[in-house]
């Protein structure tokens, strides 16, 4: 049997490739397991710099930095004073996507599932606003009552009934950044969506995409990034499960709303 | 009461504009009445080439030929040898999407709602296929046998079940050009839409748009069409209504599927 997939942080341990030798550390598309064999190094970034803990490589600068960096600023090319929306906001993508939009000076609103994680995003991660949808009964009326300008950017998580309600919301040329619908995952049937007629009439550009399709910019991506994070101006929280034993748990929680901040499993300390 | 508006060729009989003159034709947005106060004549274009019939004016050189331009070229740039769907593809949009994306080298597919529709599309406007919707029980298997590689570009005219038979069967990188939503627009409650998540996986760029967006690019669209017009490599087909009392149930009748083409009312022959 495969192992599962996931994107971890590994030291080589011996390779024949010319790119990589033993002690080199690499972060990318590995297994869920203690030693995995990697035949195909196309989805592995080296490690050039340790001087920032090496689980960030999991996060804020792995593959979530790449997705909130690729989808926010590569697909919705945000600009100062515009009204960013962001779903699933305390999750691993969703913390990196505000505090971008927050850098280029746009006033932020993130959803959460718990006053918590809500707390959060207001106090520790510097959004605008910040509410807790299932305390709404009316996403409609929670958006219009953070957003009375309207929206020009929505970073998608959810999917379902929420991206209806957002559709009310968006402004003339909104763009929406499609990363995922964590709603619909594990439905038998998906939600329908109604609203898709305000595409038209606004101009709304709405697009999917994978942290994958940035691989070629991570150098860009970390002449940003990198910065932000030795000066604090970002912030960055984690989930740390201990123990590959914890592993199938740690993903449970995620669907569930138990996690704050990137889920993460140590396999081995170092 | 304010007349509906609507697009039409008109003649000048009277201006103060200083870029208006008596007996100057134009084309744009007007009203539903034999004489009209234009007060905003941003909405207007005024006609230089008459070596074409003026009924050209409210079609193919005018707000339809625009929009399908605009909405194939500048929102989904074809490239020879890309596959294009076209939904209601015999309406005046729909003939001119699919005869411009044939320009380019595409493979084009339309559909349409009668035997006699698609025989147009097949046989009068050089579609590579076409089938009859309201024959196909499984939208998505008629789309599997039309498009056996997948599609690059579609060009959403109709919505609803449509849309989501044509998410299942997009390619990657797949673009969308949303001009219309034509079966949820009479519905009290438009249909749920349920195969979102494709775009994600598949980096699909859905992209609504308004033929008034395109205005400015009027000289460079005439520069493509115009010559291709006069050397017979567009065909353009007019259903046409005499006198303006016949202007409602000629309306009824796109919503019916009863036209062939641009549905046109002469209120006056010159």
């Amino acid at each position: 049997m495969q192992p599962l997939s996931g994107y971890g942080v590994s030291k080589v341990l011996d390779s024949t490739h010319p790119n990589y030798k033993k002690d080199d550390l690499v972060w990318g598309l590995t297994s869920w397991e203690e030693y995995s064999l990697i035949q195909s190094p196309q989805h592995l970034i080296k490690i050039l710099d340790t001087n920032v803990p090496l689980s960030y490589y999991t996060g804020i600068l792995g593959m979530p930095g790449l997705t909130a960096y690729g989808g926010l600023y590569e697909l919705c090319s945000p600009k100062k004073g515009e009204y960013v929306y962001v779903s699933a906001a305390s999750g691993a993508v969703g913390q990196l996507v505000g505090q971008f939009a927050k850098l280029v000076g746009c006033y932020v609103v993130g959803s959460a599932g718990s006053k918590e994680k809500v707390n959060l995003l207001k106090n520790k991660f510097g959004f605008d606003d910040a509410f807790n949808y299932k305390k709404e009964p009316d996403l409609d009326a929670a958006l219009k009552r953070c957003f009375p300008e309207g929206i020009d950017i929505y970073f998608e998580n959810v999917g379902g009934k929420m991206l209806d309600a957002v559709l009310l919301n968006m402004r003339i040329h909104g763009r929406i950044a499609v990363c995922g619908m964590i709603s619909q995952y594990n439905l038998e049937k998906p939600e329908g969506v109604h609203n898709l007629m305000q595409v038209v009439g606004k101009r709304i550009r709405m697009e999917g995409f994978l942290a994958g399709d940035f691989y070629h910019q991570y150098p860009k991506f970390l002449e940003l990034v990198m910065p932000a994070i030795k000066e604090g101006k970002l912030v960055y929280v984690e989930d740390i499960a201990e123990g590959l034993e914890k592993a199938p748990s740690a993903l449970v929680g995620i669907f569930t709303g138990q996690n704050v901040g990137k889920q993460l499993v140590v396999v081995a300390p170092e």
